[in-house]
């Protein structure tokens, strides 16, 4: 049987329970993954809280505690371009090679699959719970988030002070 | 009597029967037209759906579709700057040189104005009717959209499958 | 006791009374004070009117007609980068140092405590009134802002035509 | 037999009769070809004379003056981007699309041929004499050029005082 | 006794012995290792042959050969940015936090002490010899270069036909 | 007589007794100059070893130790733009308007001219010894460099550590 490795990509701000069923619905299909963090040169916004580092940390720690072999993923920061047509290429030369695609959002299917790639779908684990807008959303109303976000990554979170972080950005000036 | 060489930007998502009117207009009274091709650089999104290849190729086989002389026009991509205060250094270095600017919009009015060039009007054809966003918006409730653009044009676009990319852009992460 | 340069960032689209009573506060408290010119690049937009070296030079004819010593301030443009997380660094490559900032903006505060520097608040003066966006939009409308902008500064902005440009920036393709 | 489009990239600084042939060449074999105006995003320099605009110009009036049909060729300015292992997807985007590349050149040969398109070579004409920078510094030298450039092309390039340019970009500051 | 965290940056253009031995050292006296891919957005030039993806897969395939525990290294893509003085911010938001810088190059070891780093150095392994521009030439010249990369990418280098893209890249136009 | 307002570009690394004699020759002939800082977004290199911040403070203080009136004179950091067509569109942004431009240089004569500008050239004082690539060569070889540069500036450079800064930079890694 064919080697396969798989691309997924996220924002991940943050990386919630959701993200770790796709993936691990991912490795039940495929050998490895390649996961890409997207808008990786965004950072501290109410939209993309989290730096890209402080999200490739969050997801190691996050697949780790969940007993994911580490040889199975890679962790890949994408900045974004300002030209859709040539994202795909973007991407090839900052991943690992990988030859199918995971995906749910309907541009990069477009783009991936004009580029001779199988992209498939994955199920959603109530989405409209296991959503990074919602828990974000939940962190500015200091509501209980925490049962979305894997558990060593809530502990992470709160390190780095993340709800206060998303308030700030929040709060009008005064 | 001087030679007159005229410069008409847009974005031509997609060329429409209103772009071809306002060319045959401004070659009504100028010997050349460069029509410029906006935002050159975006694509694949709702307010852009088509490249800049895609749009300089629909513009060509437009107007020859409708005899008018390929020697009378000139088809120059302007990617987009950032500062509107050099957006007309950035046309000029990319343009052949014209001496006329033909524009309905305020923006490149008042900057073309401020280096000293003459800017005229175009009168409408029908401006509700034959708009880009209003075909797009068509295009993606697949209703009729096919008068509203030059036949060879609907057929290109037609073969690059134009409204099924819109509607994928358009459609909700399932 | 020590030496105090303060920083004190803003767009000054345009530079108005509200701007004027806060370097005044910050002299008053500091030695010196550097004035970001933030966004930069930007001008000819509604939200962005003026260009940098126009605010740069309503700053300085500004605070010059109010007797505040030039040698007490220095006025800095910079230019957006569109990575938050590195928006200090490039301030302060584009500055003299200094040692205290002022803001009442969490995110400029949010960022420069990441960095150690003491960040202190500015009381407002009349905060509705004294607010660019109230100005711009007076000037919009064709309704009296001159009573909220320091006298020469109208007298400039009167000169260059600012409200014309507003005006045509905003007014609708014919 | 199948329609064929070639792509054909120089920099063109400035066309000469070694491009021309190599067009012919092309022409011979294709039914038309994409000239791609390469870092179109330069001028003023001593390797990069010419605008974008103005090698566009040198290029259609070149080729017309030579009865090319216009309707055989597609001229298509190509900024540079800063990552080899884009460009590719970055000049689909940009031109209309071809089936076949011309080139002699390494880099252009490698990349295209890794997104799988034929690469074809062209004869050279006398390439020592017929190379842009071997005119670009016969025009620095005050020594004789116009031989080995179309003769409606040199008449542009001294209307445009192109030697004058070049020379004075060369010149040592006083 | 702290955890320690260190930062280390290379081109890797290839991986070699010589960066596997500073690896190694530096997990000697550290917990981690963050390993930075300098100019990750560089590829096919003689300098810069492979892609960030390419240079990512060779050095975890290479540590993994030599037995070094996946969970102590983390591979991170960096872009170049253009103004020296904003780059160890854009290194810290791309990067896992880390808490000692390792280099032996002057740059990099001012811009970080700069900021407050402790920078220590890495002991040579037979610098002549274990150099990524000496083995690039080797590769050039046909002449053995694999005794100085570990087997895993040496194998690796040959399927994706490295030596070969070099010579292609380096040859002139024919 | 009408109001003169110069410009005059340099790119201060560093500000030397040569820059100083111009600014006072420019300003015996306008009543005001524009200094702009060139390159604005370099530093920590051997040509570019001072930030913008640094050299527009080497600049004040200099000034202001010879008594020019600081109300004569306005620092204006410019940074490059990659395309030499759209430079001088970019500088007028950023300034404040002037009317003359003083220039040694060929590319900043040519670019202005074309623009419409008229330029003076301004005589050098004993360009050999009153050159930055000289100074900064002495700096790099330990060799007396201060009797260049104005004595507030030596005085800052040696505080700010610039000379061990360049030798740093110019270090052979170890």
């Amino acid at each position: 049987m064919t080697f396969c490795r798989a691309f997924y990509i996220g924002r991940f701000q943050p990386f919630h329970k959701g993200h770790l069923h796709a993936i691990k619905y991912i490795l039940n299909e495929c050998d490895e993954v390649v996961i890409g963090i997207g808008s990786a040169q965004l950072s501290y916004s109410i939209r993309n809280p989290f730096t890209a580092g402080e999200r490739m940390y969050m997801i190691r720690i996050g697949l780790l505690s969940e007993n994911i072999p580490i040889t199975r993923f890679w962790i890949v920061p994408i900045p974004d371009v300002n030209n859709n047509d040539i994202w795909v290429s973007h991407v090839k030369a900052l991943s690992p090679t990988f030859n199918v695609v995971y995906s749910n959002n309907s541009l990069v299917t477009l783009l991936f699959e004009k580029e001779g790639y199988e992209v498939r779908k994955i199920p959603f684990l109530e989405r409209d719970k296991y959503s990074a807008t919602y828990i974000r959303k939940l962190m500015l109303k200091n509501k209980p988030w925490e049962h979305l976000v894997p558990k060593v990554i809530v502990d992470y979170i709160k390190e780095i002070k993340g709800p206060e972080r998303l308030q700030t950005l929040a709060s009008k000036d005064e």
